[in-house]
């Protein structure tokens, strides 16, 4: 089974990347973008065990490595039966 | 409007930081982690415009910047009304 971690800087934190993307994109054009928010995008492969139990499982590997609380949220999405 | 774009490695390119978060997360006690495939993740706020219009337009700024296409692909989402 899969499953897919999107992890984010805080609203309340800066984000220079997303700040340095976004002048890039308005300077190649596209002056319609109004913000960019970069972020981290992780797919894990894993053995297979009920829904529940791998979704506490990856929020623990996210408590203990993925993402760092104090400035970032993270999002977990559970995807059963995929290679 | 929002858009949301997910950039992975292409399945043939070695992900040598994916290799390095599966080994920590092993030595960490998560022996059910198989593999792991690192990618970035980015959220566009954009002026509204046609969801066709939108796909194309991000389309666009991943050809010329967000994404490598030699090495990476992308998924794009879009997401009408949300802030």
């Amino acid at each position: 089974m899969k499953a897919k971690v999107y992890v984010t800087l805080k609203k309340s934190i800066s984000d220079p990347k997303g700040t340095a993307v976004k002048s890039s994109l308005n300077q190649l054009g596209f002056q319609e973008v109004k913000e960019v928010r970069m972020g981290k995008y992780i797919e894990i492969e894993m053995q297979d065990m009920p829904k529940e139990q791998a979704k506490e499982t990856v929020q623990s590997m996210c408590k203990k490595l993925l993402a760092n609380e104090v400035m970032e949220t993270y999002q977990i999405e559970i995807m059963e039966g995929q290679k």
